[in-house]
């Protein structure tokens, strides 16, 4: 009998145990954006130390400047690798409230169309629930074996929703304790809920909030309309040259770096069979928005983005208000792809923005988080092992995709401690991450466990 | 002795009970666009009734879908004209609350730059220190000669400041009741400390909320970002088309009904020496914003404006969240002159917006409010009269202007009870009307009281 067969027995046994410890984690509001939740964020790293001691981890709550990381060390057999393990415990913000079905910090079991259980909850796909199929899996192993089947570190970050300020330094000083043979993530998704995937490209991020002031104090629109300088009108005049009419982003320099995706991959993307009707529908849209004449699926996984997450200025309550604002703000995020500079896009943009502020007005910047892209090779040694695992536990095989969501953390990985990463992950594109109503497939928490435990299994294995 | 001379010494001696009854006034907090101090609205209009009772004026609450109605009737001496005189009881927002120096609705005197004494508060000077000034003079007028000089009806509202979505339905219904000689309106300025002011032109206004919608729910900017709509973009880019790189609107249609100002008046302004560094030096800023090749006077005065008064889509809050918002919103407006039509205005705006929606998403409007703009003739009867008048009571000979707000009751008592306004006001350019820290100078509530007085004196004297 294999080793990994009676720990597939055990997660299978304990899935009701290993939900009460999920749904203990889910209740914590650690929203790691706002600060005042920096006590909740705690409170959340305290939580998963002591579960992780209940394992036989040498875990504890490591202080930042920011929120804190939990970090935890098992031993594994003589000669085996050593697994740094990655996951976020902290969660997005869950405004607009009213939008939410069920209370995002209540999470319960709950049917949805199709019969399908699901766990909802803030934090319940990512990333909370997809840390802790890992936590289970180490958890059942232990049960079984008395030990782990390698040298396991883990890493649980407090401050991934909110620009991981803390964690490059957090590495750079802990490089010697953190550096392992490779690093598993579990923070992506599946392609379909029988497909499960592994993926190999993710697009980086800068993050960038302006801030444009005119007037020293808010005018009366009356008095001064058509005199004096509108911050909002500078803005929305600026955020609209980014962009031409063929969806192409017209800062200079922003496609430095940038490839075309070989041939071959978005072969074997289009087999795949995502349409924009598909892909859009999903979401009550139907037309891409980006660069025109590529798929959905390049736009998202291979080319990079502008996108404005946020605008602010002036009145913005209940009825009118003639007034003209002193300042409007935007927050303006880049998705990376390839070899695009993380740093050179910022002040690309910055110049791009002053360029266009009237010389009686001026602009400030705030940064909010920078990482490259990652670009994994196809043919690393334990992708193929993974792959392989994956495929076992799944209705379908294993498929190799990209991503467009960032994890700054891989590209940290790569460069800070030389490891290559493993991005494996079971959130799937219905879960609503980010968004109200966020839900994590019951089968995800449950699968996804065993799918760690087969890949450990299949990682380690001498043969 | 003149009839108004005993009048005038009243006021002096009563300056400091005025004070008193206007401080009460001011302290209620009757903002009339939230619908939360809807009570405070009330309370200010019961206080106003109360008030003008003790004078001896047939006075009422009025109710009205929205905010009430204050109507007071008064006799005067057989053959006398009726003069209806109209304020507002209402005020504007006081957010961002952290920038007033003292509280917005505990109102005091206080000494500024200059030596100069002002009443500080919320509505001192728009409009319920100048609603009290001729209050006032009919309280002194009535002590001293046991009746008003002439018949007199008051009209103050409580929805100037959000639109006056009641008043049009409210003159209609009580056309008869309401149908004056004249109308005496005091909610515009000086033209400085020194210089009183008769406005002859007031600008309209279209008052509008333009909502885009785009996917059916928040968005992972990574997950979507590239292909998904988003609607700050889709904002950003229809309202940086509203303007051309001149500060021109280029909204088909919008100039229709604009004349050029005759090159007298033109000239007229000139000579008060106004320049663009004066102008907007005082607010921070020195470059005027709107149509080029026009003095700032008459971009204020006499040109028309789009204005982007609110603005708002996706995270606003601190930090960072990738999200591509499910809508965003915005709050315009369109100051208008001479025969500019608000509903043609208003349909052209959003034929404008509709024209550059991407087919997979939708918008949708509010409206909130509408007033064409006012020119009254340089030669009505009265208004050498009460130049008169004015020019008596201050060191300067008054002035006749036009002003860049919007009053648009002056439209409607035109247009529904065929009656002409007498715009007369103290406010002074820098009251802080709308914005932190309003103020009144003590000398606009002291020598404005005087100045209704005299002006009541010369309308009514038989000669």
């Amino acid at each position: 009998m294999s080793a990994v067969a009676p720990v597939l027995d055990r997660l299978d046994k304990n899935l009701d145990q290993s939900l009460e410890r999920l749904f203990e984690l889910l209740r914590l509001k650690s929203i790691s954006t706002d600060p005042a939740f920096a006590g909740d964020c705690r409170k959340a790293a305290e939580w998963l130390v002591a579960d992780l001691k209940t394992i036989g981890f040498d875990a504890s709550v490591r202080d930042t400047p920011g929120h804190p990381m939990v970090v935890a060390h098992h031993d594994g057999p003589e000669g085996s690798p050593h697994v740094l393990f990655y996951g976020h415990y902290d969660v997005q913000p869950v405004d607009p409230l009213n939008l939410w079905e069920d209370d995002p910090f209540d999470p319960k079991i709950k049917e949805i169309a199709g019969g399908i259980k699901v766990i909802t909850g803030r934090g319940s796909s990512d990333d909370k629930g997809q840390l802790m199929l890992f936590v289970e899996a180490c958890r059942a192993w232990k049960d079984v074996h008395g030990g782990l089947p390698c040298r396991i570190t883990l890493l649980f970050e407090g401050e991934e929703e909110s620009g991981s300020p803390s964690l490059k330094p957090f590495l750079e000083a802990n490089a010697e304790e953190l550096k392992a043979d490779f690093a598993m993530v579990c923070d992506t998704g599946m392609w379909d809920r029988e497909t499960p995937a592994i993926c190999v490209g993710l697009r980086g991020l800068v993050g960038e909030e302006v801030i444009v002031k005119a007037a020293d104090r808010d005018l009366h629109s009356g008095e001064y309309g058509g005199a004096a300088a509108n911050p909002v009108r500078i803005l929305a005049k600026i955020l609209a040259a980014i962009h031409d009419d063929d969806g192409s982003v017209t800062i200079p320099g922003f496609y430095d770096g940038v490839e075309e995706t070989p041939s071959q991959v978005l072969k074997s993307w289009e087999t795949l069979g995502e349409t924009a009707e598909n892909f859009l529908g999903e979401i009550g849209l139907s037309i891409p928005s980006g660069e025109k004449g590529r798929s959905v699926l390049e736009l998202v996984w291979a080319r990079p983005t502008a996108e404005f997450n946020g605008i602010s200025g002036g009145y913005t309550g209940k009825g009118f208000k003639t007034v003209i604002a002193a300042e409007a703000s935007a927050k303006v995020s880049f998705r990376l792809v390839h070899k695009q500079d993380p740093e050179k896009i910022r002040a690309a943009f910055r110049a791009f923005v002053r360029a266009r502020i009237p010389a009686d007005c001026s602009v400030e910047f705030h940064e909010h988080g920078a990482g490259p892209a990652i670009q994994l090779s196809y043919d690393s040694p334990f992708l193929a092992k993974a792959k392989d695992a994956l495929s076992d536990e799944w209705p379908k095989p294993a498929v190799m995709l990209a991503m467009g969501g960032s994890i700054p953390i891989v590209g940290d990985f790569q460069t800070l401690l030389g490891m290559e990463s493993l991005l494996v992950g079971f959130a799937l594109p219905d879960d609503r991450i980010h968004s109200p109503n966020e839900k994590y497939d019951l089968a995800s928490f449950h699968k996804g466990q065993r799918s760690w435990a087969r890949i450990l299994d299949a990682l380690t294995k001498r043969s």
